[in-house]
């Protein structure tokens, strides 16, 4: 266990016990102020510590690195570090945070400085994005969109339990929680007419992931082994793959979808480590049929985390409208990871690799509204008296997410994006 | 007409009248030499021109842009300054070179530091690209592999003629001409066998293709219109799409090709702008059905641009072993940008798009190894006397692209890539 990760630690800053941000998380993010152009922070409880003048106490000095990452705004080049660096800087902050440390407790002067309230800055986008992937890897999503849309006695496409199936995905129209998204405008085709029309899409949907962001990884034409993986996974955010689910049906064969998903994609703004996120790991399902030697992997590599998603329209409270939890994902991150790299692909510092839809077991756990309200077949009541088969204008989207381990919260905070209407193309 | 276009213009540089790089072209790329870090530079002849040099005598200094962007190791800077200014630039070096004018010629100094032979210097990868967008845009392509894995009577998707369908790739492997790939390992699956087996592909291909490289776009949710395209496309290059087809034939459904594609692409490293083709353009296929009113466009906007790739094995001499022609593209680049950001998809300076596999209409246009030894029923013989299905280990694809009008050719120069075996995965 890593120090960071003792659950009888406690910080001389009071966390409240439903914080997702307790000692033991500290996420890092990017934020401004007025005053402060974007750096790099690091979240506990209420307040986020600036690294860019946390540094100046020279409190890092041991750790033998350029110190400018922290002013940088995008947390590429401290993810470019590598994970000894990174861990050590966790491990730096969590020591100064603890009780008994007296180092930052008792210089009020810094402590003013450095910390501030997290509801009184701006997150920004935390790492500037250079490819983004989205995996396939829920086997009941993936069974129900295949029961929907093929045969429910053939949902799953032969290569599905052989391999993680994944799609390069548009890393341009990434946007963090809090930015609007637009309603796409795209071409449909309904089944019984010839020819494809026009316009807004009618089927907007939220797709409920989880995604990692990857260390600078090795040579083009070198492999990640599974063995490996986590030392090239930095930590992992929420991910929104907003998707218009009429556009993707006429547009995806034989290529994938494009369009239909393209037009915008949300995260949440904490990137919680890998290192925080340790002690939440589980066993996944079984695999059957036995996986090829590249895809095997010893130990736990699912993780524990509760995925909540609420619909708030406007004017009116949310509802919540799915719970799941990532330990139900068949592939985990160390088998997506090797897969990506198994043929050599590179990955840099800063790449998104996103799990796909997680759904549960059951209807009330499912990733997205295609399967909520299955296909538009049985509609969601929500607490204002309103019904949804798909997202309205000016609905606002949610996704909490947490694990807990011995009465200790890990979050991810929100992630929040409200739909406007689509704009009239020129 | 551009006054850089006229066919009439001679340099005081001399040209030999098979280059690639008369005056009329002026295409941009980025440059090393052991002395000289990474920037930018315009070919002429055989010389390319340092711009970061160049612009210390003042010849921009009418123009007000910040300079230092040829000082740069890539051309996003340069592009992002907008369609504007980097049409004045090319302008101003045209005039320069142009055989009257004394302003640089005259200036022996300022030559030998300005001037170096292109064989002298090394060619790096033109633009830091953000996202990759691969189209399917030849009909003879798409009806190739369509009546190979499909339906030879349906052989189009229904989809097909309505939309230029597209998918995303990975641009963090994304080569200049000259880096060697590795053959890369993945999972195949015979249709005989229950299972798929693990190695090296054994169907390595090149796809022929052109790729656009864009300026800077409008904010997420708005569209770029066919009309408006042309001032956010900066230049093209030549694109190998290289793909592993019995990875692809088991990975891709139904999300689309993903490891058969991403362990390397390759682009050639001069980017000929817009404004150097503007006389190569012509009148595409008609398009029928009736496209939607928003890929409808005006004029010409295809390119009469001719295509070879050559194989050469290890020891031995090239054999041309495909010559088309991208007039043939059923979807022109205006409506490929136009579809992209019809849903609010924003793109970024430096974004590339690829045409697809260009094939044209006889068995010695086609555009790749798939349809040429057609799913190798057909080996290719070559000059050394060697078959070929596939491509093999250390042999080098060579693709030359160019266009002639009145007696000048406007071409790409070559993209040329090395194949070297797999490395075994750890």
């Amino acid at each position: 266990m890593l120090p960071s990760n003792n659950p009888k630690l406690k910080s001389w800053i009071e966390v409240s016990p439903e914080s997702n941000f307790p000692i033991q998380n500290l996420p890092f993010g990017i934020f401004k102020t007025k005053e402060i152009l974007p750096r790099v922070g690091v979240a506990i409880g209420d307040f986020i510590i600036d690294l860019a003048e946390l540094k100046k106490l020279g409190v890092f000095n041991a750790l033998n690195f350029d110190t400018q990452v922290f002013a940088k705004p995008y947390l590429n080049d401290f993810i470019s570090l590598g994970k000894k660096t990174t861990r050590a800087v966790r491990e730096r902050i969590s020591k100064l945070l603890q009780e008994r440390n007296h180092e930052l407790r008792d210089n009020l002067k810094a402590r003013e400085k450095v910390f501030h309230k997290i509801k009184e800055v701006e997150m920004l986008l935390p790492v500037r994005i250079g490819d983004y992937t989205d995996f396939y890897s829920s086997m009941e999503h993936a069974t129900n969109v295949g029961s929907m849309f093929r045969d429910p006695k053939n949902a799953l496409l032969p290569n599905w339990k052989h391999l993680p199936v994944a799609y390069h995905g548009r890393a341009s129209s990434i946007l963090v929680s809090g930015e609007d998204i637009y309603r796409p405008n795209g071409q449909t085709k309904a089944d019984e007419v010839e020819f494809p029309s026009f316009g807004p899409t009618k089927q907007l949907d939220f797709e409920l992931e989880l995604a990692f962001i990857t260390h600078q990884g090795k040579p083009l034409g070198q492999n990640i082994s599974t063995k490996e993986a986590e030392d090239y996974i930095f930590g992992l955010v929420l991910f929104n793959d907003w998707s218009a689910r009429d556009i993707q049906k006429w547009e995806y064969v034989p290529l994938g979808p494009f369009l239909s998903k393209n037009f915008a994609s949300s995260i949440s703004p904490w990137v919680v480590t890998m290192d925080a996120l340790e002690p939440l790991k589980i066993a996944g399902p079984d695999q059957f049929p036995e996986v090829l030697p590249y895809l095997k992997f010893e130990g736990n590599n699912n993780f524990d985390i509760t995925l909540e998603v609420y619909i708030k329209p406007e004017n009116s409270n949310e509802t919540l409208v799915s719970k799941t939890n990532s330990k139900f994902l068949y592939w985990n991150m160390a088998q997506q990871l090797a897969h990506h790299t198994i043929n050599g692909c590179n990955i840099n510092s800063g790449d998104l690799m996103a799990s796909g839809t997680i759904s549960g077991p059951t209807p009330d756990s499912y990733g997205s509204m295609l399967e909520l309200a299955w296909k538009g077949t049985k509609p969601l009541k929500l607490i204002s008296g309103e019904e949804r088969k798909f997202i309205h204008d000016h609905d606002t989207v949610i996704f909490r997410g947490y694990g807990e381990i011995n009465g200790i919260r890990i979050g991810f905070g929100e992630l929040k994006s409200k739909v406007l209407p689509s704009i009239t193309p020129k």
